[in-house]
């Protein structure tokens, strides 16, 4: 028997205890057509490649086919575009997308091998008498949680998480330790801060005195995170300055992202690392921005745009598709020359415009 | 009553105490010409458009006076360009700089929210009694302050801050909860840590041995940061290799920086989010480095120089003025073109240079 | 008598004790060729500028030469390209690589200055009992030590941190105050992981269900650093999703670097601050990786290969050598110009590809 919540506290840890499930028992809960022997158990999800012979695998593109002969996995999980093709083992399960049965099952694999959740504060936590915590919540080691917060039913929070003034944790949210919440700041349900979090931190604000020096806008607005959003290790987001900073339901957020006061995120965007959002710009919902982008303040961009990797988006885009600003890698030498040429470019742009005048004056071209 | 260094500790946060401010108190404090009825009292301060009647908001920007004759606002703090507008109310105040009146305005609301600030160490803070922590100074639960660092009055140290041996923290800083002060390092007063942020990490110095493996430069030098610096969160500035890494007095970092070793950076110069400044660059006061950018190590950048998002600073800049590098954002289909004719660029340059000659050799231009 | 491990707990911190040392013991140790007094004692490693009479300094490149004639240093270490110059005290020591002399100097004398380094656990540290430390590792205030978690001898394991279950720290490892390792992961012998670093938080992996949101892929595979691996404030690196991410003997990490889930990188590959490598990617062995590189997912970096600051790499790079990707900095009026014309690049190239085809219409040119 382990009771967490009594001893150390942290985030939530494989154990030992999963027997395995049976494809019979896989399909009965996620679907899909089984093929082979119901009764194979397997008892972890692998690649495809160092899957054995106690294992489940998945197989995403058509591409990968000719993996499928050789893998010594128990089951392959496949998609109807090879519901004919069959591993050694002569067992399958096939179904329109594998890569989301995959999540699914990794899901119910983790859980199976996670000690039983425990209600309970560790000795160690500092909750606030004027605090509100469910019964049914955990609260680990060094904990600090404020006077007026909020926490719900089936909560985890981690060895010294911060949870400030009258923020509220929605049901089933995960806080990783040492995640912070600010005062105020509102999560959803089922949302989970990755470890170094921080949600709810000042905005970056100040008017400027005559003599230049920085007068700090007071930040007063909050940050809601609506049901379902992660955010990733060390990644920032701030508090509003009057009104609040929102993230919708489902928005997914890499780790060492920084989300700027009074950003709008729109549901189920997920953003990748390193990304900066800077202030008041608004993202539509279902848009995926790459790794390291750079969103300037106060624009907009539509539902539905996909913004290639370490690209600065200064204005707004208002089309859904896939947008792209990166300068190409080259060797150094070959950068250095067309670098070189780029800070010339309108003059070249100039020269040809007069060469073809030239051109015309001498020759002029047939109108085709 | 409320005792929060004896209960759980945490960073400034918004009472329910206060009861406004008539526009007489207003005008009496921050200066500023008053039209319409001097007993008005404002509670809040609230963006011009969801300003109700008992808030105060401000129009900045001629381009927004037709919103003046909609906000149901108590009173509007206007530019002197705006004198002889009135809002709906008729309660004005006319200052100079209305962005700035909002600011100072804020920071009133602000601490009229505050519960008072009460001196005093949470009884789980682990103070070394070799450390000398002003009576004045407030220390949260969880935090550390160790052997030879001194803490000045009015210090607001958060749950779980870490303040290194010998570490100084200058009268009325404050310590967002989680927040690092490094062995030796200094803050002046009035400093801010927003939460996670390191002041005083080991730079990144390495020599190579022959083969190849890297041998750590022990990090001596300290971090300096004078009066009235704000750090953002998971900002990290490390500590000098040698000598220190200097922060001037006013500089305003946002969240995510990375401040590099013996890196030294003038007055009132602000760095938006997600910047990276490399080893012993200089950068001067007054300057606005844009959210993103990097700047190349060993650089010198004059005062009042303003770096747009993104940039890649490779060498020194002399001049004060607006730089940018950036490639612009276009649609993935688009930049793929352009993207594979910059990698050509040098070639292009050499094609047209041919055109001329040829072009020269066929009919020589007539000297204009 | 000091004894931190019963006190307040932090990172290594310089005491006072150290004497200095002579040139005599500083060769006899560390080699070369000494010139001069052989009882000269030295007591600091300082810049050649600032060094004073009781210190050493060393000059690395034959273009500061001019600054051998004015240092006041006590003595000064000298490639072997300088071996008859002389500083004015009449004391060098030349070495084949006075860098790498330097380096292991700074680190005889920081190791002076310590206090001696003194096992223990601090009372308020939490270590669960199913946990292995060992008696000569110790543990600072408030740190988290899970069940299954192996804690090596000589590892000191700083204030806050956190040791996930099943974790293994090496020995003579440095976890600084609040630094993170999450379940299951394991770190060599002799790393280091500056404050704020976490190892193994969730990879960002989802999958997407038809009505777009996403379904979470458990990530349950581990991070493995091995020996001499350094890892920087607030940088993070991820766990595996099913296999592991694998950062590799001697790898030098700065700052706020993300590392996503199941990257490899080979040994004594070095990463400055800001970096970010997407998933899957594989990096070779001594590499370089400058500031704020973006590193695209699932693609190979061959060995030996440097990355200029602020590029993206976007396709694997198989060939040692040094790569570079960044628009050239610029003032913004001409950066706007020609920004403008990068979007029209494809059109000016087949410009100008028309205009060589009609010159040649015109005049064929000679073959030459």
């Amino acid at each position: 028997m382990r009771s967490p919540a009594s001893k150390s506290g942290g985030a939530p840890q494989p154990g030992n205890g999963v027997d395995g499930l049976t494809l019979e028992q896989i399909v009965a809960r996620l679907g899909g057509v089984l093929v082979g022997d119901a009764r194979t158990v397997v008892q972890r999800l692998r690649p495809i490649v160092t899957a054995g012979a106690s294992d489940i695998t998945f197989l995403n593109r058509d591409k990968f086919l000719p993996l499928l002969a050789e893998t010594h996995a128990a089951a392959v999980i496949l998609p109807e575009s090879l519901k004919d093709a069959r591993p050694r083992s002569g067992n399958a399960i096939i179904t329109a997308d594998p890569y989301l049965y995959y999540a699914r099952l990794s899901q119910w694999f983790w859980a199976l091998q996670q000690p039983p959740f425990e209600p309970g504060r560790h000795a160690t936590a500092q909750v606030d008498p004027a605090a509100r915590v469910s019964e049914r919540a955990r609260i680990d080691a060094f904990a600090v949680i404020e006077a007026g917060a909020e926490i719900a039913a089936d909560v985890h929070i981690g060895a010294g998480c911060h949870v400030g003034r009258d923020a509220r944790i929605g049901p089933g949210s995960v806080l990783h330790p040492r995640s912070i919440v600010g005062w105020g700041c509102r999560l959803g349900a089922r949302c989970v801060l990755q470890s170094g979090a921080v949600v709810g931190s000042d905005g970056f604000g100040y008017a400027r005195q005559p003599d230049g020096a920085g007068v700090k806008i007071a930040q007063v607005g909050v940050a809601v995170l609506e049901d379902d959003v992660e955010v990733g290790a060390n990644t920032t987001i701030d508090r509003g300055a009057l009104d609040n900073t929102e993230i919708g339901r489902g928005v997914k957020i890499d780790n060492l992202v920084q989300i700027a006061h009074n950003v709008r995120i729109g549901p189920h965007t997920a953003l990748a690392g390193c990304v900066g959002v800077s202030g008041s710009a608004e993202i539509g919902a279902y848009c995926f921005i790459g790794g390291g982008v750079g969103i300037a303040g106060h624009l907009r961009i539509a539902d539905g745009v996909v913004i290639g990797g370490m690209s600065l988006v200064s204005r707004s885009v208002r089309q859904p598709g896939m947008y792209t600003g990166a300068f190409p890698l080259d060797t150094h030498a070959n950068w250095e020359r067309n670098a070189a040429t780029v800070r010339q470019l309108h003059q070249l742009r100039d020269r040809i415009r007069h060469l073809e005048q030239r051109l015309e004056t001498l020759q002029p071209e047939q109108p085709t």
